[in-house]
């Protein structure tokens, strides 16, 4: 497994020194729940007492699967480019949400099987026109893993060099779900049939071609396979736009930026980029948890409470972007409420 | 029981309209679960598929309480009024809460035992210093229950009057989980064990001993009755500033405002108030639920699930503000997001 020497788990020793501030504050002692530890990680990310959320960016990536073609999804692979570019005209979920919370949205096409070149709002780092069909095959070659998680943390790069301490990954793919399940099964230690839900509206029957479909594929993986490494595990199955925001975690995490993840995708994605290197687990702030078992038990495995349960199942990062008046609060909390000290009053409980 | 015939349920008759609308929107059919529920309710609150929220307001009322002579709070009395004039200079975490989602705040002294009189930010509606001591007596008269049921209607009414379409209530009461632990188990029909948590900060010695005094409180209150009705019951074990938030929840129902309900405190209120008139449930969104089973129960009670889960209990109202712009996404999902109609996206699941 290639090394991450640049990223480390936030220092911890200024744990006390925070505690001491937050428990200051002029409130009964833990009274703030949820978001006194959420302020404790945002302090210890930023290593300050102080801390703020500058120039927020969302990164939505967008690919089309080969797995698709095995009809593992009830909705057509054309809804993965008709939504890119409705995402540039402003009418999706996700514009709504950026709006509301003040995120920058950088849309690209990491390998959408259609032409978005005429939507200059998409910036163009397509793979190709979609990955191979890991029911047969690798998903992508190795060059290509390479171009989607170098993509993927250049435009982390760009975000951050522009003030960005705070990001978020969402998705549109056709299909990602059965990536996301075979990753869980693989990196979680968990029976396939926990890993596969309905997703976006399969029926029973679906469900359990679907089951069928990812088993035989998981079976014709170890047959051609040894001795897998993490990595050969997310180039066999991932999605071009999976793997760019695998790329965009790390590098994430190697710039001390709060990583804001989203739902079951993007929680499959930190899972694998926790495999390459767990010290990017700290900067992970999960932003909710849908109804599904699956969900629940893939971010069991990383030790993640989101913060929202709302039900959501639309994807695109929606999930992580409704979760952010929170991370604003407990920064607010610590920067803006009064002290015992400062305002006189009796310390209460 | 007096009768609030200006209370209705709002007409169900739209529902079907404005499920045609959110289903018609650009995403799979349900796919924003929560977000989706809380749509219609506020949909069919303002009788449109075109709903807004106007200028939001935060109205807080404090109070001081006779039972907390008696040693059920670990905090010391003198806090109430020392909080009230930290509310004016913004440092507590109402304010906080209410700078980051745009409320008003309006401050009302409903019976503080402090003069408050020289903070002009503080509206003087004082019923006296402090309810009497349920434990030996009515908390407060016939006429004080009066006045502070006007006085949180007139407040309501004032905000109404300059656009004000969702309305918040907080308080701020040292010993109001004891009155609030009381209208629970006798509205509730719960057992009063399970009604009383640790509160603030309490240990096991000191919840026993309030389990000890609310129970002698309620016997000495059978003892005196023998057909208490929901009023009687409100008078006998309220807190002033209690009573006005129920006064507003009503008048807020009238308005056709949505209402929305903190943590535990404020849910004893709604459930007061839902006893005097159950039409005014349908107003009311939940924002907050904490850890404690007895506000699990109560919230059971009126068949409400909250949206947020994040162990707040610092009161105030700030678990219900932390909500809201989970109340905004709903609201810009229905008027922001295109439609398939529109979008020209193939209809997906």
């Amino acid at each position: 497994m290639k090394a991450y020497p640049n990223i480390t788990a936030p220092d911890e020793r200024m744990r006390p020194l925070v505690q001491e501030k937050i428990d200051g504050l002029n409130k009964p002692k833990g009274s703030l729940g949820r978001l006194e530890e959420l302020a404790m990680q945002i302090c210890l990310i930023q290593q300050t007492t102080e801390p703020a959320l500058n120039h927020p960016c969302h990164i939505l990536f967008g690919a089309d699967h080969g797995i698709e073609r095995e009809g593992v999804s009830v909705s057509p692979r054309e809804v993965t480019w008709q939504q890119m570019i409705n995402f540039t005209k402003g009418g999706g979920g996700v514009n709504m949400f950026c709006r509301q919370h003040g995120f920058r949205l950088v849309l690209a096409d990491m390998g959408v099987d259609h032409d978005l070149s005429a939507w200059p709002d998409i910036r163009n780092r397509k793979t190709a026109a979609g990955t191979r069909n890991f029911l047969y095959e690798a998903a992508m070659s190795r060059n290509e893993m390479e171009h989607c998680m170098q993509a993927g943390a250049a435009l982390v790069d760009e975000q951050h060099g522009q003030g960005c301490n705070v990001i978020c990954f969402g998705e549109m793919g056709i299909g990602n779900t059965s990536p996301s399940s075979v990753w869980m099964h693989l990196f979680g230690n968990i029976p396939l049939p926990e890993c596969i839900g309905a997703g976006a509206g399969l029926d029973n029957d679906g469900i359990s071609r679907k089951k069928n479909i990812l088993n035989r594929a998981i079976e014709n993986f170890h047959a051609c396979h040894t001795d897998a490494d993490t990595e050969e595990i997310i180039r066999w199955f991932g999605g071009f736009e999976m793997v760019a925001a695998i790329g965009g975690m790390l590098r994430a995490a190697e710039h001390r930026m709060i990583i804001l993840v989203d739902g079951f995708i993007m929680s499959a994605c930190m899972l694998a980029a926790s495999r390459l290197c767990p010290e990017v687990l700290p900067y992970a702030v999960f932003g909710h948890a849908g109804d599904e078992t699956g969900h629940r038990r893939l971010l069991e495995t990383m030790n993640a409470r989101p913060l929202l349960h709302l039900n959501l199942r639309l994807g695109e990062g929606t999930g992580a972007l409704c979760a952010y008046p929170l991370l604003q609060s407990a920064v607010n909390m610590v920067c803006e409420m009064n002290s015992f000290t400062g305002s006189g009053i009796t310390r209460y409980f």
